[in-house]
């Protein structure tokens, strides 16, 4: 097991909370990590062995990092594609590999894929701007997708009539008919270069339906035992046609009539498995690490039920970041915090999270109304 | 909460596999760590927020260093207790307190401390030398401890006659009666600044019969509900009589009539709690944590039964470190690897360890065979 030489140096491109927990996986296997980030202050900075700031995007600095590493991997999928083929070509162990990159990068060729391969995922036709949104009014309702470029939930937008259709977006993207689903659910796979699969229980967005904001993840989720199955097998299914090595987190709608559909994937540690670093035998970290090293995956069957919340910089607090209340949230049994030792907080910002360890789910989404009201990601000079 | 400040530094006195698991707990509350120790390579060395090459025994290095730190704790109790109790006394938090550190250096001292408190002990005499022993012929079969400097198991001889009396020490010490115990346990508690007070679920040494060695640590121990209640209500008395701040391991023996008697201390994290990282609610490293830096103590309740095997460098291996065998081993279910990052391999030097989840007990015991068969920590220029 060539990483369990002292001189193996695994990359990871992307220096944030999924990079910084996924070192601490390479921790307990002592691999060696290195990071490419282009923030100054990233959340990996100080935990990984080797830190390199720059551009995640731009050829020659992808390229030149990757050259000083004996296997790559990602935390972020919005990096330098044309660099990791050439990478690929030229020898080096590029995992997820750069065609998966490729394809999940692009909604347009996302979609694509999975009709061509029979995956479940909502209708949806390709357009190339306003003018072709135009003549697609008869699909509306219709969420109108980037189809490169729209992360963090930039790059979609909802158009319910004709006269939305100036909302659009003038660029490449596609037409995703709206569904009107029961649940959202989240599944991770996993698939080592050997071939070997394994799938983490599906997990549930819980919505507070005052606000649909998503509340919580819920593991396992409650939907019927033949939905989960049906999720399960659809997990499977993405993540062999991919024939990826490594996590794909598979992102689905479940239907009122019980389908599933898939809405999007990642192909890398995500936020919907944070609650596996201790609810789960296994967690998506060292998943993701045993996957990319080939080494055999492990038990994804549950500890415990869990709740799952991300703590988000509060509104009106930017600056130097202070936790307020984590003592009180300590004092609730079960709680189990993650901060990603980021220095600045900004609204919404994604500062840490707590997983909630409880058998009883009311008594769980009780701890969880409970959490979010006793922590707040203020800023130090507010305080 | 002073902790959750960025300026805050938590100093750690040793930078072995206790303080890299600890550092892994302050990790995930964004706390800024400190590590001094004596070793270039020590295992905390990459993963501390800044290390600190120098002697722990040495008053000026341990008086600088703690200097520069916000609160100061340890992970090995050989450390320079007068630097402490001096940087105690110009104001600095150094938790466990300097007092109780002082009298666990010292076996003479810990012993006369239970007696004194009414804890219950083996019988001992305290003893200045060979010429002291030999006035107390009477009391062998009996263990000779040295007070202080016995270290890692080099401070116990047993003696079982008058004949034995010449292969004692000539330094002060004391004379324990060997005790015809049914087995060893374990019970780690924890007492935070503010009073409050939580324990851990006993854990037992299983030795080999074949070799009188220690085999595996399993948790929960199989003792009967009235010993492990007893040992618990001795772990609490013997760390509110210390009035400690922090973790206290109590390694305790089990008489065949079922009374418990407390062998050793360690205040700090201990080898009998590495499963408590995913076997237990909370770690023993993060209820070390939350202990000094006085936040609530954490649920100790087991989320399954375990046992942990230590990896000791193989016989015969010494030099750069490698595992053969981590791949096979990986594929038994609820097989949790922590390696702790040691370049140097020697024969029985703890290099990581192994802790299996299951909840039957008997594929416990065979998957620890299958483990120890499986797993060798080779040298790579063997290898």
């Amino acid at each position: 097991m060539k990483a369990f030489y002292q001189d193996f140096q695994l990359g990871i491109l992307g220096g944030g909370q999924l990079g910084r927990m996924l070192i601490q996986s390479c921790v307990n296997f002592d691999v060696f990590t290195a990071v490419l980030d282009p923030a100054a202050d990233a959340a990996c900075r100080h935990l990984a062995s080797r830190f390199t700031q720059g551009s995640l995007t731009d050829f020659d600095t992808v390229y030149r990092f990757g050259k000083t590493v004996d296997q790559l991997t990602i935390e972020i999928e919005n990096v330098n594609v044309e660099a990791l083929f050439q990478l690929e070509r030229e020898g080096l162990l590029v995992t997820p590999q750069p065609r998966v990159i490729e394809i999940i990068q692009d909604k347009r060729r996302q979609k694509q894929f999975y009709r061509d391969q029979g995956i479940p995922t909502a209708d949806f036709v390709l357009v190339d701007g306003l003018a072709d949104i135009a003549r697609h009014t008869g699909f509306l309702p219709a969420f109108n997708k980037l189809g490169k470029g729209g992360y963090d939930g930039g790059g979609v937008r909802r158009l319910d009539t004709a006269a939305d259709v100036g909302r659009g977006f003038d660029k490449p993207g596609l037409l995703e008919k709206a569904i009107d689903f029961d649940r959202e659910i989240s599944v991770i796979a996993a698939r080592s270069a050997s071939g070997e699969v394994a799938i983490f229980p599906p997990v549930e967005c819980v919505f507070d339906p005052r606000y649909h904001l998503v509340d919580y993840l819920l593991s396992p989720s409650s939907a019927p035992a033949t939905v989960l199955a049906k999720a399960e097998a659809v997990a499977r299914q993405v993540v062999e046609r991919f024939a990826l090595v490594g996590l794909l987190a598979v992102e689905m709608f479940v239907t009122r009539d019980g389908e599933v559909l898939v809405n999007e994937v990642a192909p890398r540690p995500h936020n919907s498995g944070h609650q596996t670093l201790c609810a789960n035998q296994v967690s998506q970290y060292e998943q993701h690490l045993r996957a990319i090293l080939d080494l055999p995956l492990g038990d994804t069957a549950l500890k415990s039920p869990s709740a799952m919340v991300n703590l988000l910089g509060a509104e009106g607090c930017s600056g130097d970041v202070y936790y307020e209340g984590l003592g009180a949230a300590l004092a609730i049994p079960g709680v189990n915090l993650v901060l990603y030792g980021k220095k600045q907080t900004r609204p919404q910002r994604k500062m840490g999270h707590v997983t909630i360890l409880d058998t009883d789910l009311s008594r769980l989404a009780a701890k969880v109304e409970q959490v979010k009201r006793t922590i707040r990601v203020a800023s130090r000079t507010a305080g």
